[in-house]
C-alpha cells in the first residue's frame, strides 16, 4: 500500500496523558471523566476534539439508554458529529497531516466486506460507529480515527461548520436517494437541522421547486434562507387531511418520522416520483399500496451516508449553505446534559459542544 | 407524418358488417350481441381476433361491476389480452400489413402528454385500455386499433402465445422495475400466471437464484419449469411467521397482493434490495420503516407496462419462455362466463377466450 | 383524446391575410416574400413570432446552403428558435389559448414511433425540424405548431428569453448526458452561448467545481457570470498539450467541436468520468482508447434535447439563468443576412431576430 | 472488525519451506527456481496453487518485456488467473477456511482509497495486481493473498473453471459496462475466450439476439456454444466496409481491439446504443464525432472488473456457461513457455497452467 513505507510518528510529548470525557453511565446520567489520550495505531490518527454537533440520537440514548437493538449497557461516550485538528498520527499516516484541521466522518466499515467493495460502505453490518455502543463518542477532548476518515476542511470553513458537514451528509445523502436533478421538484416535509439541510442540498442539485412544510412558523422563515422557495405552514402535521400545497412534486423528503406527513406527501408525489424516508420514529407506515403501483412511486429510506464528505467540504467551503446559521448553543463538556436537552427550547436548532 | 401520404385503404367489403360480441351488462351478466364490424380510422387497423387471454380483472369485472374508481355503469365488452389479424388498414397505415398477425397491445394514450414524451406512457392519465370503462375490450370477433400498437408476430408465436404478451409484459416490467440483472437472487412470491412469468423473466434476465413461493404445491412444480432455481411451499401466505427460505435477496417481486407474503418478502432482501409490489388486493401495507431506512430498501410497484412488446415477441420467439404451457382452457365468446371463472378450479391457471 | 370534443375554433377573421417571411434562396440569398398565413390543422395552434434567437447551424445553411445530408435545393425559411403569441388554435386545442405567449420547441417527432415511445423523441427518424429541409423555419410573422410543443411562459420570462428557452435546453441536455449532479467537478470548453448555458446549468445543477475554457478573454469574464467557478484562457485551443487547468473532472462538456479541445478535456477526466460532445464540426476524434479503458470514462453526444422545455421555463423564470444577458443584438426580417453573420463581430455573442 | 479477535493460526509445519515458481527473467526468458514459501501476513491466507489460466497479457509480457508503461525490469512471476486450495491462514482468518478450495482474484486495492469506497475499486491507481510489475503473478506452487479475495467454489466448478472467473469477471464486466438486459440486442466482434464469454454473459443478461463476428470460422462454431444466436465470419476484421450482420444492435462489445472491426460495430448501433470497448491494442479510435451525436451513443471502455467474484461463481455453479470448454491445452511449470505461445495455434483458445 502506498503510505506503509511512512515509519516515522511525530513526537506526542507535548500532549497530555489524560483528558476530559463526558461519559453517559445511564439514561439521564452523565460524569465528566478523566481518561488516558489514546494513541494512534497504524492508519489512524489523534484528533484534538474542537466541536461536536448534538443530534436528535445522542439525545435519545441520554433519555433512554437505548436506541431499538443498541443498549447503553457500559458507560458511553456520546457525540458523534465532530471536527478536530489532527495532533499526532500512527504509522502508515504522512506526518505533514499532523496541523490539519479535519471534519471526522464518523462511522468505519470493515474495509473488504462485501457492501464496502459495493460502494455502500454505509451498510456494512460490522461498521463501528462514535456513540453507537460499544463504540465511544467524541464529547471528549481528544479521539483516534482513521487517518482516512478525517476529511481536512479549508480555512473557509468554520470549526463548528466543519463539525456540521455529519448532518450535511444527511441531506446530501437525501438528495441523492432521492435522485433530485436540474429542474426537480422537490416537497420537503420538516424543519429541523436535517429538513433545513436536505432543502439546501434539493436547491443546489437543481430542484426549481423546493417547498418546506412545518408545524413551526418560525422554522419556515428560517426555511426560506436555506433553499426553500415556498412553505407552507401545517396547522397539524398529525393530520392526513392536513392540505400541503401542490401536487405533482418529483421528489418527497421526510423529514419528520410522523406517518400522516409522510401520507400526504406521498399522494402529491407526481407519477415515477420518489419518496426519501429520513425522519426516524415510525414503526411502520400504511402504506397506500394502489397509489404505489398505479404511479409507479419509489419509496426509499436513507441510513446515514456513504461518500459524501469530499462533496461536503466543497459546499461548505463555497458558502452556498451555511451551517454556521444553524447553531443556536454552544456548550462545554461540563454542560453536556443541556445541550442534549436544550433541543426541545423554542429558537433552539442546533446545539455544538466544544470540549 | 411519414405515412401520412398512403391514402389507399383495401377493400373491406369481403368483411362482415356485423359480428357477435360478448357484452358485460352487469355484474354477472354477459350477453352475446350482434353488433356493426368497426371501421379503422386513420392510423388505425382492423383486427380479426384469433385468442384473448382471460385476466383476473375480468373477472373481477364481471363478478363485482367496477375495479377501485373504475365503474361498469354501462354495457361493457371485456378481454384485454388479444391477438388476431389485421384485415383492413385506416388511411395512413401501409396497406401491405393487411393479412399480418399480431398481438395487440391494449393501452393508447395521449401522443404528446408529459408523461408519453417521457417514455412513461403507461402512467399519461388520458390512456385509454381494452376493457376498462367505458373502453370496449376484445371478447369479440373483431376490433380497431392503432396500428402502432398492432405488433406483428412471427410464425413461431403461435395464436394463443400473442395473446399471452400481455400478462408477459407484466412480468418484463415487474422485472425491470426489480432492475434484475446479471447475477441477480430474486424471490417471487406467488405461482399465478404473473408470479410464473416473473420468475421466468427474471432467470432469463439474469438472475442466478428465482426461489419462488406459493401455497399451492402443484404450481411451484410448474415454476420450476417457468425459470425457479428452487420453489418453497408456504403452509400459509397470510402468516407471516412462515419461513420462506433464504434472505439476501437483491430483488423480490410479490405476485400475491397478501400483506404477509410481502412483510416476509421485504426481510429477506439484502442491503439495497428492491421490492416490487405487482400483485393487487392490498389497500395498505404495513411498512416497516426502519428496515426499509436501516437496510436502504427501495419498494415500488408496476402499473400495466410501457415498451414491452418488442421484447415480449422476441421472447416468445425465443421459445425460452413457453406461454403456450400456461393455457388451460380454452373457451368461444358463448362460454365466456366459464372462462371468466374457471381460474379458481385446481389446476386451472389461464383460460383463452378464442372468438 | 381528452381534447377531443373540443370543436370550437376561434374566429381568425381579424388576422391577415398575407405575412411577410424571409426566405433562402441559395446559398447567401435571402429574400423577404410575402406568403399566406398559415392555419392550424388539429392540433395545431397558430402563433405570432415575436422573437428567434440565430444560431450556428442558420448561418451554415445560409453560407453552405447545407450542413450534412440535410440540403437546402429549394426556397427554405430558417430560423428554429422562436417565442410567439397564440392567436388561434386548430380543431382540439383549447380555445382558451389564444392570447396566451408560449415558447416554442422546434422539432415534432411521430407520435407513436420507437423512440418516442421509448422517451428519446428527438431521435425519432422522422423528427420535422424547423429550418431542417424541407420544413420551413420562423424567420417569418406567423407559423402554425403542435399546441403541445408551445409551452406557455410565465410573465418573468421576456419574449427573447423566451426564444432562448432552445439553446437553454441545449445546456439542460448536455448536463443530463454529463450526469451532473451534486458535487460534480466540471470542465466546459468553450464559452459561446451553448458553452456558457452548459455552466450555467452544471452550476445549477449541484456542480461544486465549473471550469470554464476559451481562447477568447472577454467571453471567460461573462463566464463568471454564467456559473464558471474558475476560468482559463486557453492559448490555443487546437494546441492539445495547452494546459487546461487541474484534473479529476467528473464531466466534460466540449462546446467547442475542437479536437485540441476534447483531447485536453477527456486528459483530465477523473475515473468513470463521462465526457459529452455538444459542439459540432469535428469529423471524427482520435479517441485515446487505452485511456478510456483504464478509467472507464463514458463519452456520448448530444442530439438537439427531449422532455426539456418544462424545465427551461421554470430555470428562466427563476431568474437564476440570465438568458437576456446573452442578447447582443437585434434585427428584423429585412435585417436577417445581418444577424446570420454578426455572430463572428467580437463582442457578438446571440443575435435575435424580431419579426 | 469481525475477525481481529481470532488470533490462532494453524500449524504450517507439514508445508514444504520452498516450492518452485516460473520466472520471467526477460523477453522471452523463463527460469522455474525454487523460492522461500511465503507467509501469510494479517488477512491473508496462503494458497496451493491448483490451475492458472493462460492471458494474452502474460504472453506480451514475456515477449515484449513491457505493456504500455509497465515494465519487467527485475524478475517477474507471471500469471493472474489462479485457482487453488487454502492451506493456512493468517491472523485474523477464520482457521476452519483451511481446506478451502478458492478461486483468486488478482488485484487488491487500497482499503480506504477513494475509489475503493466509491464501489470502483479496480480503478484505485494503488492497485496491485498478480503478474503487473513490481508484484508477482501465479505460475508458481504458493501464493498468498487477502481472505477476501480467495473466494470459496462449490464442487459443481472444477478447478480450472474457478481459474477461468477471471475471464469470466471480463465478460460479466463487459456486460454490465454495455448495460445489457433482458431484450437487448447484442453484437460482440471477436471471438476469442472474452468474445466468447461476453457473448455467453450477454445472453445469460437476457440479450435476445447475440451476432458474434469473427474471421475464424471455428471459433464461431464455438461461438453458437456460448450463447450466439447468430454468427458471422467476417473476411477480413480490418476492413471497415466488412458487411458485419444487421443493425439496430443496443449495445456492442468490442473484444478485437482492432479498429475496423470497431468502426463497423458502432455504426450498426441503435440510438442511444452503448459500445463498450474491451479488446486491447489500438491506440487510438477514429471516432466518427456525427455518429455518436446524431443517435446519442455511449462509448465506453473497461479496465479488468470489480465485484464480479461471487456472480461468476454463482454462474458458473450453474453450469450455464462451459468455463472447461474453453481450455484447450494443459501445462505444467516447466513447460510455462509453451503455456504462452500457444495461443497461436489453430484450434488453440485457453492454456491452463497446473503447476
Amino acid at each position: 500500500m502506498s503510505t506503509q513505507n511512512i515509519a516515522a510518528r511525530p513526537s506526542t510529548e507535548s500532549l497530555p496523558s489524560s483528558m476530559r470525557a463526558s461519559v453517559l453511565q445511564g439514561p439521564g446520567e452523565l460524569v465528566v471523566e478523566e481518561r488516558p489520550v489514546p494513541e494512534p495505531g497504524a492508519g489512524q490518527v489523534l484528533v484534538r476534539i474542537l466541536a461536536v454537533g448534538v443530534c436528535g440520537s445522542d439525545t435519545h440514548y441520554y433519555e433512554h439508554g437505548r436506541i431499538g437493538d443498541f443498549v447503553v449497557d457500559k458507560p458511553l461516550v456520546l457525540g458523534h458529529e465532530p471536527s478536530g485538528r489532527i495532533v499526532a498520527v500512527g504509522t502508515g499516516v504522512d506526518p505533514a497531516r499532523v496541523g490539519q484541521r479535519v471534519s471526522l466522518e464518523p462511522g468505519i466499515p470493515e474495509p473488504f466486506s462485501a457492501e464496502t467493495l459495493a460502494g455502500r460502505y454505509n451498510l456494512d453490518p460490522a461498521v463501528r460507529f462514535f456513540a453507537t455502543p460499544p463504540v465511544d463518542g467524541v464529547f471528549s477532548e481528544y479521539a483516534v480515527h482513521p487517518a482516512a476518515f478525517c476529511h481536512p476542511v479549508p480555512e473557509e470553513v468554520s470549526d463548528e461548520a466543519a463539525a456540521l458537514l455529519e448532518p450535511l451528509s444527511v441531506g446530501i445523502a437525501a438528495v441523492r436517494a432521492g435522485q433530485v436533478k436540474l429542474g426537480s421538484r422537490v416537497l420537503v416535509a420538516g424543519a429541523g437541522p436535517i429538513g433545513l439541510l436536505a432543502a439546501a442540498c434539493a436547491d443546489r442539485a437543481g430542484a426549481t421547486d423546493v417547498v418546506v412544510t412545518d408545524v413551526r412558523e418560525e422554522r419556515l422563515q428560517l426555511a426560506l434562507r436555506y433553499g426553500a422557495t415556498e412553505v407552507f405552514t401545517s396547522q397539524d402535521a398529525r393530520d392526513p387531511t392536513d392540505p400541503f400545497p401542490g401536487s405533482g412534486y418529483d421528489v418527497f423528503v421526510d423529514a419528520t418520522g410522523v406517518e400522516p406527513a409522510v401520507l400526504s406527501g406521498l399522494q402529491r408525489l407526481a407519477p415515477a416520483g420518489r419518496a426519501v424516508l429520513v425522519g426516524m420514529g415510525m414503526d411502520t407506515l400504511a402504506l397506500p399500496v394502489p397509489l404505489v403501483q398505479n404511479r409507479q412511486l419509489e419509496i426509499t429510506g436513507t441510513f446515514r451516508y456513504a461518500n459524501t464528505w469530499p462533496i461536503a467540504v466543497r459546499l461548505a467551503a463555497s458558502g452556498v449553505i451555511d451551517l454556521d446559521g444553524l447553531v443556536t448553543s454552544r456548550h462545554d463538556l461540563d454542560d453536556v446534559a443541556t445541550a442534549l436537552t436544550i433541543g426541545r427550547t423554542p429558537g433552539a436548532l442546533k446545539a455544538v459542544v466544544r470540549p
